[in-house]
């Protein structure tokens, strides 16, 4: 007997609604959001009325109260009545996790999703019918330079860094400790962009050099806006499908792989084989999906994704031991840390 | 201590990242039923491979297989491999609702919201700053005519009276029984759109006559595509806020008020009022609030979406019962289904 849901959804489809309406929350969270809702509510000694957060973010109080109250079905506000006036509040989590700033703040994350990813998936049926990604039928840009895409302006480049950095802050530290990396000396980020990854890595391997190799207009950015003062890690710029790799004994890759042809991997994991020395290796970050194609859900939601947006997929880690052997590298180990990414180190 | 997620979210945010991704997993769904990927499978007589599903909707099979092994992750289809290849079929839940055709089938409130509802919600942080429906940023129609935008072509009718049978055919039967109406003896459903509210009254009511009223294009198109053969239902055409509304037993106001301002759903009632008898009645159909704003969450989505669409919201059943009560009407009785609707009767 395969899995699948429920019986007691031919009753009524409770789950299947959810699923329907999933859209629709995802919304409820990333308005908020784009609205300040959880600033406010985080630096307010009380809980507030819907009409004073309304006229602090300069909305309408009959749709702020519409929107909190959601949030508080969700259970990321609360709200209290006091003499007929309902009052709401923050909680741990949205405090965490949803207020801009914070530590842990996912708030570039959601800024990204609401506003590229969101509709680009408006586009899934198409992309699914042509095979390839939407960024034309969504924004008007060619469909072949899926970085040039995403990189086409600045403040479209920022928004993406964000979401880079959002992941890292929450998974970062997870994956740099999958593996005790300790005896890998000088260990290089190719395509780090914001740093966060590598300063997981400088934090985790203190004795190690740790540096993000990224585009110069991306280092640049990295540095201005996400560097942080005790910041150990250096950075260098380059291209690393077009020009040299620099020297190191371990080469981190993370979430880069799953943007490109098997084709274009094999050329660049290539590379990295001729510019490590014996005992040197890579480090692949990537959401891994089972081999039984039952899920990660999150993974296989990742991979349409990489179908709408760039040119590139998810794989089991068949797959990226397969790719990892047929550029040289040995002894794949692979490591699924639960959580949203998963890490495979490989040596020369 | 109120209601939150979890603490363990604390750790790691899975409740939160599923929320945000929430609009994936819908268009997961919504993407597969547009391209005819659950009619397909429900009558192949074996399970299929992705190339097999690709070719016969005429997709791209590395697309197709992404959206059927992430349709396999939310166990709404199956996976098996033989020989390598993994062999797609369909579950109960997706024949019975998401197949198109079949007698609970929801393909068609699947295509609207995906249509029309998910690229509205793109525009729920104006709809909150601004108070008011979004028709005119997403559609390019003006904001005034609620109606107009719903039925600005025959393809966009169809499709919202497609959404609303589909409705019915989920939550009829519980809203119509909620009550016992069989004292009620002339059952008018005012803007009763396809008719498939006034089949499950009839079935329920089979000594009662039950009559739709509706505009007289609306019941035209119902006539021609919703009308089954031994429907025992009658319809009858006028617009129930400008011209006169015949006389009956019972009105019945099926997802009608929430469409409206308090100011426009007073008069309205104030009019079937004076159009009963004494002992004549109406029964309101609505998702119903919590009086405490925890809930139900589907219900502050749907009065959100009333935000972004239209110019009404939903309501808990205080503000019902004083709207009936201003409106004349006595003995307001509530009755929560536990499903997506609630019923509502009060009597002159």
């Amino acid at each position: 007997m395969a899995e699948h849901l429920s019986q007691s959804e031919l009753d009524y489809p409770f789950k299947l609604l959810e699923y329907l309406n999933g859209f629709r929350i995802s919304k409820v969270i990333f308005a908020a959001c784009e609205l300040g809702v959880f600033e406010l509510l985080m630096k307010s000694p009380g809980a507030l009325s819907a009409q004073h957060v309304a006229q602090a973010l300069d909305a309408n109080a009959d749709g702020m109260e519409r929107l909190l109250d959601a949030l508080v079905g969700i259970e990321i506000l609360e709200v209290e009545t006091a003499d007929g006036t309902a009052l709401y509040s923050s909680t741990d989590v949205a405090n965490m996790y949803l207020a801009r700033g914070g530590v842990k703040s996912l708030h570039d994350m959601v800024i990204y999703q609401s506003q590229t990813i969101y509709p680009l998936w408006n586009n899934m049926t198409d992309a699914v019918r042509e095979g390839k990604n939407q960024n034309h039928k969504t924004f008007g840009i060619p469909p072949e330079e899926v970085f040039e895409a995403i990189y086409r302006s600045e403040e479209e480049t920022l928004k993406f860094m964000g979401l880079m950095n959002s992941s890292w802050i929450l998974d970062g530290q997870d994956v740099v400790t999958a593996f005790n990396l300790s005896g890998f000396q000088k260990i290089m980020d190719l395509g780090g962009c914001t740093g966060a990854l590598a300063r997981e890595l400088a934090k985790a391997y203190p004795s190690s050099s740790v540096t993000v190799f990224d585009f110069l207009e991306i280092v640049e950015i990295a540095r201005k806006h996400f560097l942080q003062e005790n910041d150990t890690f250096t950075f260098e710029s380059g291209d690393f499908f077009l020009g040299e790799v620099p020297p190191a004994d371990l080469y981190v890759l993370a979430r880069i792989v799953h943007d490109w042809s098997e084709e274009k991997c094999l050329r660049l994991l290539k590379k990295l084989y001729h510019a490590c020395k014996p005992g040197g290796g890579v480090l692949l970050v990537e959401a891994m999906l089972l081999e039984n194609r039952r899920g990660p859900i999150m993974t296989q939601l990742f991979s349409l994704n990489m179908l709408v947006q760039m040119e590139g997929r998810e794989r089991p880690p068949s797959q990226y031991t397969m790719i990892l052997n047929q550029s040289g590298f040995t002894n794949v180990q692979v490591c699924r840390t639960g959580k949203s990414y998963d890490a495979i180190l490989a040596v020369k």
